[in-house]
């Protein structure tokens, strides 16, 4: 069947990571985009419930009892009862792109009543250079119709490579829980035309509900942290890999693209419970952030690994002292990179350990 | 009659700015915004050509006789023959708001057709903080059904003074001319409806066709440069000074902002007469960008005065040596400000020296 229709775009060279406690109903939805892509499930929470997933999709699933398996040990460093867990499927991935996206995320209309393919905005996203040197006022100046403008220096018109794109969310913003509990009726109605590259220096908020990425440029960045059972924390872990990826970007040259494309989010998310698991870092992000602004890496670190790293180790010696979580954090950042190192150099495939079904 | 028209905001605090070599019969179309303004209007070139100002406008207009006795030898500073003229207007004002634009920008429509009332939208982004300091990925989290997203720190929600609103433009776009010369058929069609804060240390390339800014903040640095008659360069006046006024806001903490509102550009220039206007900015700016992107200002550089005169040195020290014209420029920029102060710190009014029309 799949054979009479056109191949998407990068389709044997990226995986789909979505994590998740439920069914996979969703996924019909998302049908004409995703169905000739891999998916890699993250299923979270306890490992003998069945995970339903639609007829005719190719995927891998694991729960936490493979995640053990595979790892280990170093299991410990994949969060547990937390979409945080996701990041186990970008390391097990032996694709150059990710894209992972949450099951509560719908297929978005743009203002033309069309249905937006998210996936091939982010690829077009991440095949196209990005401009993290230099602010261009038209937004993406390699899009079509689109170029740089009087005074762009013609020495940065190549553009850097692009590591990261995240795309945005129409319905539900993507707020905190103060912000949702007093705001708990306002939607994202506007949709903005534009993508752009967040500037050089410049730290944001990154959502993992609708995000891709390079890999290969960066994946041993994307850790998701330590949240959920047993932690101090959750609702953190996104924001956790955004400030790291953008220091290494920042410092590798790569480029980390936000706006288009939109998703549709369907449901907010308990505000009473997010306050419960936002509230230390609401106020530990005040010092993480002026951490994550100041953090620079020596020359040697000519690696994304090497990279994080020497993250880890500024991350203990500089936010160990607001709590002793962030020391466990920073060991559980180098058993990340000792895992994603193992997983990934090793000439053993882990599918041995997969539940896989192939499409039909 | 404009008493029985509701006041539009800001009407005794913002003056707007127009340099022109021609009768402003563009104003036709501008009369539902701007007629309740007060205009002041910079005649370029030959000052004994009468400009003709549509009836019921309240302008005062300056030619470059004008310039010369009110400015006497301080005059140097202000550019002649080229649309650079147009800060002599900036230094003249009395009032807290600047609002310039070009005499070829009409007003533009949104996607739903209706006229966008550019310069409201500009009060509206300079009274609204701006948000340098840590991106919003859903844009201007001040505006209506928007906030701040997840992971924004709270401490930073307060946002900084804005000092410049820099507007865009659909239909033709601002290109240099090489881009001209290889796209000449390029329209800006594309209407991105969001205005964003350029973060702090991020230059931009801003541009002088549809630009507000609070003078009290900033006015000081919006000097547009030495261009045209008798100098080696044009067309990056507004490049000079959003270079300039970028580094200073980002010392003082005040806010840039970008996107919002689109003037419709009817006319694109001659990408030939541009190219000789240019080419040396072409080269020049591949130094002088990485030039403002190191600077820094001291401590002591409490005033916008004290960082103009800070920034001039800078320019005479490190880039004298590419041409001479940057001493001249340099020497230029301490004259400005030598103006700007004798003018506005002065009691005498200067409108003796106006050419005035009151509205009728």
């Amino acid at each position: 069947m799949s054979s009479s229709k056109p191949v998407p775009l990068l389709k044997d060279e990226l995986d789909i990571v979505i994590p998740t406690i439920r069914n996979l109903d969703f996924l019909e939805m998302w049908r004409p985009f995703f169905e000739q892509y891999h998916l890699i499930i993250v299923q979270d929470g306890d490992p003998s419930k069945v995970i339903k997933v639609p007829q005719g999709f190719d995927y891998e699933l694991y729960n936490r009892n493979d995640i053990n398996r595979i790892l280990g040990p170093k299991a410990s460093c994949i969060s547990f009862k937390d979409s945080a867990c996701r990041c186990f499927g970008y390391m097990v991935s032996k694709k150059k792109y990710i894209y992972t996206i949450d099951d509560d995320c719908f297929v978005a209309k743009d203002p033309s009543g069309h249905e937006i393919n998210a996936l091939e905005q982010h690829i077009k996203n991440l095949l196209n250079p990005s401009t993290p040197f230099f602010f261009n006022t038209l937004y993406d100046p390699y899009r079509e119709g689109a170029d740089f403008v009087r005074g762009y220096p013609f020495s940065l018109r190549e553009g850097a490579p692009t590591a990261v794109s995240h795309g945005l969310w129409l319905n539900i913003p993507d707020y905190d829980a103060p912000t949702q509990l007093v705001k708990p009726h306002e939607r994202n109605t506007r949709y903005v035309d534009a993508v752009m590259t967040i500037p050089k220096g410049t730290l944001f908020p990154m959502c993992g509900m609708n995000l891709a990425f390079n890999r290969e440029l960066i994946g041993p960045a994307m850790y998701f942290g330590l949240m959920g059972d047993g932690q101090p924390i959750g609702r953190y872990d996104d924001m956790w890999a955004g400030w790291c990826i953008k220091v290494i970007c920042d410092h590798l040259g790569f480029g980390v693209k936000t706006g288009l494309p939109y998703i549709w989010h369907s449901k907010a998310s308990n505000p009473f419970v997010n306050l419960k698991k936002e509230y230390k870092g609401i106020f530990w992000q005040e010092e993480i952030i002026p951490f994550f602004q100041a953090a620079t890496l020596s020359k040697d670190c000519t690696s994304v690994q090497k990279c994080y790293i020497e993250l880890s180790k500024q991350v203990k010696e500089k936010l160990g002292t607001i709590d002793p979580y962030f020391v466990k954090l920073a060991d559980a950042m180098v058993t990340w990179i000792e895992a994603w190192d193992e997983i990934n150099n090793s000439s053993e495939d882990t599918s041995s350990n997969k539940v896989s079904e192939a499409a039909k």
